[in-house]
């Protein structure tokens, strides 16, 4: 078990320098053409990061710069540079303060200007102007409405997005007619660039339709003032924009499948798109664990191709493993407790384990900070059912509570790391000796 | 995509096929040794086909038998036995009926005599007699609580149970002083006797603790003689029963990896005790097909262990291949359509996969009927969700009404198998050219 502990950090911290998206901002950057003035703006839990790598490749080139990212995502100050920390999973006042800032610098832009926009995932809560007549207390309520309804993370962005001074692409209409070159580091599955910290310089793809159908499915209450929003349209094609993506949970997933490969588990990466709910998630991938971990590995190809005797057929996969999903589950709120999607699936998938000795699962969010807490994610064993019990901790009282990180504090099964510095997703590993 | 569905059809009839209890119940009763009078009891959905191989095997030596299964589900008369069909998924009056007459024959057996007692899955509804005090209703209304709560077939059995003559070992403790012989044809995850169709012959290993936990997780409202039943303990020690097991999930997975082969396709069984909801089993189910899809086969063993380049790390499962699961989902009831476990999970699957034209997905119960409906589960491919919205239907509307019975029959996706003669559960397949 010791073996696969150790062989679990150092997975952790392969995947999270991995995943650092210095080396792709100065590349992008190395690769484009300035003719005027640069001004920067990066926004998302990956700002502070994004930020200094830009200020590192083209120096005192910049004229000024703004980085909005999240509380205690900041590792101090960089030159030129304006540094604002707001409030995530749900925006703060600072979160306006930053956006009107960079809305004000922006609408000085003009045409010899160029702007830097990094953007990162969490620019969604961190970066937000309300339209004229919302209050942050309207951007809030629909937030927590969203976030606890069970919609996913798509469905959420078409709705904020319209409430926005910002978003949508409404920043990048803000700067015109200065250019806007922009670097993202996605991650929403399948990268869709209106998505991504709800889309401040991309086209929105989502009609006045689709958000209703959304408002309708989950039933949230909206103020006549947010209703007349949420049915204008918003801006679907933008000339200014040139946009490079960096980063994604497909890369997330290989340099997870590199490391384990290295530590000597067969890789297999079963999903990169996992968005199902995060119990949910992790009652089905301990089903997958046990299956892997109870069969022998008597089924090679020449067999499985011919006939085959069924007693000795088995999962087809080969010991030691590693079984790897990348994706964003999502997390239904019914309690109140502590807790993130990472370490809801993790402590979801300690019950189907239960009396294995030869396998741990963890889940781990690539930006430091699962959800509201200061944990990354979680790791379960085959003990660590029995070790809650010890305790008298219920696991489906505390996942019914949604305080997976009470359950998971009490028998060490917390990950921390701190804030990363990137944001590329979750990664999910079933780790098998 | 034509080949895929021949495919599928193929491992279909193959699963059904192999998966059949004759065999198994002619060779348990061939190894065991009798001595008195013999005398009959089937129930479940595979009763007749078990009885009538019992009866091949044991000819007129079998003094008198009862079988019980569900409407639909016999195929005619067997010499010397009184086939009653009763209700499923819930019980009614003939469940009643049949298991007062057994009851009866139970009570009037003698040291000399045995009761060959073939078990399979639906017992649990097609069974059933009321302890005193107690009416159908009252077993009605706590099945349709226990069935619409979300609770797993686990717990529904341990309330179910404690409220029976028949159940947890009560129908053996009636046979005293004869003996039992049971054969079983499991259907439940794990194979525990106490739940397979509630173990009308095996001690129970639930206690009253446990029971009044899960009344009180989903909230199930009782009246006062009930709650009094469920708190008397159960029988845990049966001196005169001996017990065979055969048929499980891991053999059903198992039988659908050895046709899969036959047919070229690479068979991987990631799980044999999938118990997650349905929906989000097909959510994470698709996730993981669209990984493979995608994903080319350039990983092999050789590059797996030493260091690989990212790009070309894949999902490690090669293609073309077929991806097993088995187990038993459950459906939480918020809708008023029409479908079943598998036809749900089938149905949740399809937009994951859309646009990709190398795969199906299917889902398949074993016993022929997939909730109450005439279809055995669904089948899916990457443009199943294109035609339904074509045909103006919103898939998650059919999910969200749990009517995914109607979607499928919209789209060709029912599969109808008629009911099978045997019941060990489900199977989901992915099929990857």
């Amino acid at each position: 078990m010791q073996e696969l502990y150790r062989g679990a950090n150092k997975i952790i911290d392969h995947i999270i320098q991995a995943n650092m998206p210095q080396k792709a901002v100065r590349d992008a950057l190395k690769n484009h053409k300035f003719t005027g003035n640069i001004y920067l703006l990066a926004i998302g839990k990956a700002a502070w990061t994004m930020a200094q790598a830009a200020r590192e490749e083209l120096g005192g080139r910049i004229k000024k710069g703004i980085v909005i990212t999240k509380y205690g995502h900041s590792s101090g100050d960089i030159a030129d540079m304006e540094i604002t920390e707001a409030g995530h999973p749900l925006p703060d006042e600072n979160s306006i303060a930053g956006a009107m800032k960079a809305l004000e610098m922006a609408k000085k832009l003009d045409k010899e200007d160029e702007l830097v926009f990094l953007i990162s995932g969490g620019g969604s809560a961190l970066f937000e102007a309300p339209l004229e007549g919302l209050t942050l207390d309207d951007i809030i309520d629909i937030n927590s409405q969203l976030l606890s309804c069970g919609a996913d993370i798509t469905e959420i962005n078409m709705i904020r997005k319209r409430l926005s001074a910002v978003k949508a692409g409404r920043l990048a209409q803000a700067c015109a007619p200065a250019k806007v070159f922009t670097i993202v580091l996605s991650d929403v599955l399948g990268d869709r660039l209106d998505s991504i910290a709800s889309g401040p310089a991309a086209p929105d793809m989502s009609t006045v339709q689709e958000a209703m159908a959304v408002i309708e499915k989950y039933k949230i209450n909206l103020c006549n003032t947010v209703k007349e929003y949420i049915k204008k349209e918003t801006p679907k094609y933008l000339e200014n924009v040139e946009t490079v993506i960096t980063g994604s949970v497909h890369k997330l997933c290989r340099s997870a499948a590199e490391i384990c490969a290295e530590l000597g588990y067969t890789p297999y990466i079963l999903s990169a798109e996992m968005n199902c709910q995060a119990r949910e998630a992790g009652r089905f991938i301990s089903s997958i664990a046990k299956e892997i971990c109870l069969n022998e590995n008597t089924m090679d190809e020449t067999t499985s191709i011919s006939k085959i005797d069924i007693s000795t057929c088995t999962s087809g996969i080969k010991k030691p493993c590693a079984v790897i999903f990348g994706g964003e589950t999502v997390v239904i709120l019914k309690g109140n407790g502590k807790g993130g999607r990472n370490q809801e699936l993790a402590l979801a998938a300690a019950e189907g384990i239960t009396g294995l000795d030869n396998i741990l699962i963890f889940s781990l969010s690539s930006d430091g900070t699962d959800g509201p807490t200061d944990a990354a994610g979680g790791i379960v064993d085959g003990f660590t059912y029995e070790r809650l019990k010890e305790k008298g901790l219920n696991i489906r009282k505390y996942l019914d509570n949604n305080d997976s990180y009470n359950a998971l504090a009490a028998v060490d099964g917390l990950i921390k790391t701190g804030p990363t510095g990137t944001n590329v997703n979750d990664v999910t590993v079933i780790l098998c000796k």
